[in-house]
């Protein structure tokens, strides 16, 4: 072996954007998953894990506003042990383009249409900021190979019933659906020849939430003075030609009949337009018949976000009920999952076209989300700490926590240096330990264990009164015999 | 937009050395960590999630064999939108590296002693084989900073617990253990002068599984022809002195005791081989008291294997039982984890010695154990397919799924082109389905449905005789009313 150099000390620490996850933050995750997966399954979607590795040709460049080839992804060259440079390799940024790659080459022994789902860690090469990561958990159901719009119905039902499965209250969130063909029959209602410069309309659209209808018009006309200062200049179209874009924009009305006919009115002849209508229209009825309602899902033309990448209906989940942001403001919980319908996901692979539809879960917003209603532990149930009195019986201590286990406890033995009984508790302390059981030499020749109730100890350091303290002894001393049962009482009362 | 070049069709597959897991492969993989994680928890072990990728620097050169820096792993380079270069980064290559990051970066705030469990993948740039991917899942736990022998017994405790949790019975698995400071005493006695060579004993040791105690006996002495007529030279030795390292590989007795007292005499008076022995009495010890015998964990010296990354107990567990390989032989199943202590994990990060143990279960070779004991279904249970006989009334199947799951079936509505009826049946056949719903216009009329056994048609179309496809007809008619409860039936008797 070569001499090694003496090399100054690495540093601790993940790279810049990522991080680690810890006992309950993990546990609580995958608690959730593990539900949205069981809904998934039932509704008949196959598992699929893909490696997080792809080649940078098969994964394509999805990513929006990449400019750099490969940008936007980690990506590096293979390099042979003769040195002989390779395939470019990344790492997967979403589940979608993985999913394009597998049907492609697999679609002979995949079933079509194919449903699946996959859930899994994705990496972005972007800035990283306050809780934007470069890696982060995504959850999606796909429907490849069927172009009825059933498809898309279904979807949305599985995400109300995911949404449900976690713990969402139904009135908490609303899944709302448009349709892209609807936007473009309203481009084309305003705007027949093509004559007008239509990503402008897009981006006034885009702008409704924040300016409102009267801001729109002056975007779509002559034009608008920014909250800034500034002049945005507008796309000028006349106030009739105008019009059907602003009846778009207002035509939700109370149920989907309402809000169906305002949108036939917006889009005028346009045969795709009427097409987007028509599409909508078999999914509120689909909907209806299974029993999903106005309370859950609606049609809503007001859902643009995304709008570009699909081709036919999106969706959008949104949580309904307020929270207070990192600066203690009231706010809408907003968005947790969106989908809808795109084409040409196989294509580029095959040369043919292969309709798709499916949904993504932002798996990060719908913790905070649970955690903002106080659904999930927080943190995880430490473990009953058998503490060490006399390091020669550790025999003893662990024959206890062997017991505890078998009926079905958490526990653990101490295992740092026993010497300092009081590092002992600390070390409890920070499990947060339930109870410690202490059994030294006296209560061995007397056959007790001391229970220590931490949890009650805890409560009483906080808040209780000294009544209580009293009535409520923080430790007892039972017979061995009666540990397990013991131990079992103090949780049971913990609950 | 720059107009884009026409390109050709990138090619749908992943990189070399690496695959996707589809249905069952990802959910059986998933019972089967789970049923692990319940058993690490119940001992106190905290879940682990780690970032994917690591700075090169943190996660140092740990793997065998390497020659050149960053061989080994994937690894690239970070850089800045500017273009400026930064950090190199890798994909971890096992779970133990990021545990000596995460416990140095977090020393203050972890609990000490740590225990932790960690499941998920990691990467190897290596070349792949056959059955060997450059992706594949980890499973481990450690106890870090426990310097107590206690915490090896109790990782080998539960082994023993998680091997059962999984299904594997008691009898069909052995946890051996032996200590690398036992052979450093053989090493001792051996040779206290250290003028022989160390390593060249050390392979002698290593061949004892494939050439027996005579061919032992030969490579540490005058040499020995192999099988293939090549002559190795030998270490050298005295029959003498070669006496220890024979006594220390044929000294495992029917029970401790006599495997201790063996011991003993192999390493004379060395003191680190007595401090190893001890060790062992204790670890063995501790493992009775907690009612783990001889038919679970055992002392046995000849587990040699890895000991060279090892600096005391060791321990590694096998599956006794018999299976056939890929070429009809047939074989024990042989090892599905491995762990021991060792020390500077952290050192190289603080400079301060932190002592820790731990256990790595591989888990595509249990996963195969599992399989090969016909453990857990090798098929996810396929839907029930609701066929569509008439597109206009897609909303009544629907709302059948929607009853099928309800009452926790797993259902689908077809959503192909259900022109043809045949390819619905074939879609069935390839979704594994029990049973296909078919519903069409007379039997609407009639208030019933058509279920088809599909379950039970695929077995009359491999072995049953006519009389038992007589007695039990592969389609029923059933009122619509009772579509739940006759499903539900026929997937009873399909149990």
């Amino acid at each position: 072996m070569a001499k090694v150099k003496k090399q100054p000390r690495p540093k601790a620490a993940t790279p810049k954007g990522f991080r680690d996850y810890f006992g309950a933050e993990v546990t609580m995750r995958k608690a959730m998953l593990d539900k949205i997966a069981a809904v998934y399954h039932r509704y008949g979607f196959d598992a699929l894990e893909t490696s997080a590795v792809e080649t940078v040709e098969a994964l394509g460049k999805f990513l929006p506003d990449v400019e750099r080839p490969n940008a936007g992804v980690f990506a590096w060259q293979e390099e042979s042990e003769t040195g002989k440079m390779g395939d470019w390799l990344a790492l997967r940024y979403d589940l979608t383009a993985p999913l394009a790659r597998v049907f492609a080459q697999f679609r002979n022994d995949l079933p079509t249409p194919y449903r699946r789902y996959a859930m899994g860690p994705v990496w972005r090469n972007e800035k990283p900021g306050p809780g934007r990561f470069r890696q982060f958990y995504q959850c999606d159901a796909d429907t490849v190979g069927a172009p009825s719009v059933a498809a898309d119905a279904e979807i949305c039902a599985m995400l109300a019933d995911a949404l449900e499965a976690v713990g969402i209250a139904r009135g908490d969130y609303l899944i709302r659906i448009n349709n892209r063909k609807v936007l473009n029959g309203v481009l084309e209602a305003v705007d027949p020849a093509g004559e007008a410069d239509r990503d402008a309309i897009l981006r006034s659209i885009d702008k409704f939430d924040k300016v409102g209808e009267a801001g729109v018009r002056e975007l779509l006309g002559k034009g608008r003075l920014d909250a800034s200062g500034a002049y945005i200049d507008g796309v000028g179209l006349s106030d009739a030609q105008a019009e059907p874009v602003i009846g778009f924009l207002t035509s939700k009305g109370a149920e989907a009949p309402e809000t169906l006919t305002n949108l036939r009115a917006a889009v005028g002849d346009s045969a795709i337009g009427a097409e987007g209508i028509d599409e909508l229209e078999t999914i509120a009825t689909l909907l209806a018949a299974q029993g999903y309602g106005a309370d859950r899902i609606v049609i809503d033309p007001s859902v643009v976000r995304g709008l570009g990448y699909y081709t036919g209906p999106v969706f959008e989940a949104e949580l309904t009920f307020e929270t207070t942001d990192e600066k203690g403001r009231v706010r809408q919980f907003g968005s947790v999952a969106g989908g809808g319908r795109y084409d040409d996901l196989v294509k580029r692979f095959t040369g043919q076209a292969v309709p798709a539809t499916g949904v993504s879960i932002g798996v990060d917003r719908l913790l905070a989300a649970l955690q903002a209603r106080g659904l999930g532990a927080a943190e995880d149930a430490g473990p009953v700490v058998v503490t060490v009195m006399d390091r020669a019986r550790m025999a003893d201590y662990q024959a206890m926590a062997t017991e505890l286990r078998k009926s079905g406890i958490r526990a653990e033995v101490y295992l740092g240096n026993p010497k300092n009984f009081g590092n002992q508790l600390k070390y409890a302390d920070k499990r947060r330990a339930p109870v410690a059981v202490i059994e030294g030499a006296d209560e061995k020749a007397r056959g007790v264990v001391q229970l220590k109730d931490l949890a009650l100890g805890a409560k009483i350091a906080q808040s209780a009164s000294l009544e209580e303290w009293k009535s409520q002894p923080a430790q007892v001393e039972v017979a061995r015999a009666d540990l397990v049962a013991e131990v079992r009482r103090i949780l049971a009362r913990a609950d």
